[in-house]
């Protein structure tokens, strides 16, 4: 952490912990969660993946640390409140925003792990499960089989930015360029994806 | 701990753990599970709760540490197959102590939390999930969306009760102040909620 | 872990990997999920249980300590690939593997715990928690009530070859019985379970 009261970096982490929240409180309300409920459900959206993460690395969940992960939720709360109807027509923003989360979510879960000493085929699975464990539990609390693993390439874009993550590291690349090249291809696959329609097959038994 | 053979507070602890685990029971035989399911789904419901606070907390799981939890549940298992007629015209009883329950669990959260020199709202987030996150596993178990966020107020009487909690210690009150009247406040909410059919308003979206 | 290359207790582990992989990777496939979605279902059905153990316990999860257990997972991916239309005629060795899986995951389970100087009785709890926990998890990612619970005589059996487990470590037998004991309980109350059709009683509430 730096001493600036806001980096970019932390900046960048609060958004996509919003956006992520939103997610979770738009579905558990379609769902008719009382706002209580929803607050929850907004709230393990964004802090799931990363709280799993931090269990099986042995180290204090994130969002135990600062409360800022809880007023984000709410603030994705009051967001909701008040631009419900308008909402809608964000989608693309918000596909943005989400998309930018994921990719930040995925490089500090591998970052965190590799300081661990863990060797990165650990480091891109915790990657992945900081991206993706939020959504899957949001998606067990509302009681549907987990969205990530049926829309377009979801978890799959976490694999790979992990995967140009290691490359550019074993290339002796600069830290900033592992980094900025993950979160890249993690964002350049979601938009690809969505713009195209591109799904993964599916698993076929005859 | 005293040295008492069973103090006041570990009898309250036992019989939530009892009523938690029929609640339990009784909704996993609802739902067609055998016996060995339903005795499942009762020790997760008395114990879930602890069990993630544990965790998040990083020691060990509370009932690793004493057969006591599985005994209750045993107990519970009995009660449900000897009294099972009768319990339906027990709801009054079960209520008051699933809410004595709920009330203590919340203040055995908050503790423990505090003990381990956590600020407060991690202790009131740490009590929250200590009386919620059992009924929450158990209705996963079972395959519905969590009850705590669509009865009356449920998951919110545990958060006031923390906030009681957190303004006598604040106030400087005496620590069974302190924990008497965030009980008390649980408590009564949840009766209140009961009595006047109290809910959260539902989240819409339009 | 000894010296040689794969030991025999390695070997069985790995199949047992592969075979609970496989039974989640089929499961999720029947749901619709993508490939890589049922590959996720797969690793979590297979390591599943320890890792709940593992967390439980407080020590590193053991799949973060070698990617053998991914390895697996790819593996039984290719094996529902091309031997998809045979599976179903498999149906029967591919019992045999998964109560051989069971077994061991029950026994590995109840050693790790002891040698952490636990009692048997969190012994026996974590040995089942090692067999099942996994099968539950995968219930729950495609969104049904844990088969385990349901079908024959499964989770009990895991605390019936714990309870041998311990009836020969109080008798003081060798080591090697005590594992080959509770191994063979396991696996003989499954294969009568399935042969005869077994099942639990179902709790019924009147």
């Amino acid at each position: 952490m730096d001493s600036l009261p806001l980096t970019l970096r932390e900046a960048i982490e609060y958004i996509g912990t919003i956006v992520f929240a939103i997610s979770g409180i738009r579905l558990a309300a379609a769902k008719g969660f009382d706002w209580f409920g929803a607050f929850v459900v907004g709230f393990v959206t964004a802090i799931g993946g990363g709280t799993v993460r931090d269990l099986l690395l042995d180290v204090t969940p994130f969002w135990m640390l600062s409360p800022a992960y809880l007023w984000c939720t709410l603030l994705g709360m009051i967001v909701v409140f008040i631009f419900n109807r308008q909402l809608v027509r964000l989608d693309l923003p918000f596909f943005i925003f989400d998309a930018i989360g994921l990719a930040l979510f995925v490089v500090i879960g591998i970052e965190k792990t590799l300081d661990l000493k863990y060797p990165f085929w650990v480091a891109i699975t915790m990657g992945t499960i900081t991206g993706i464990v939020g959504g899957v539990m949001r998606d067990n609390f509302i009681n549907e089989t987990p969205l990530v693993f049926r829309k377009e390439i979801y978890a799959l874009a976490c694999v790979m930015g992990g995967t140009v993550f290691a490359a550019c590291y074993y290339l002796h690349f600069n830290h900033e360029v592992c980094e900025l090249s993950a979160a890249a291809t993690v964002l350049i696959i979601r938009i690809l994806a969505i713009k195209f329609h591109w799904h993964l097959p599916k698993m076929k038994l005859r």
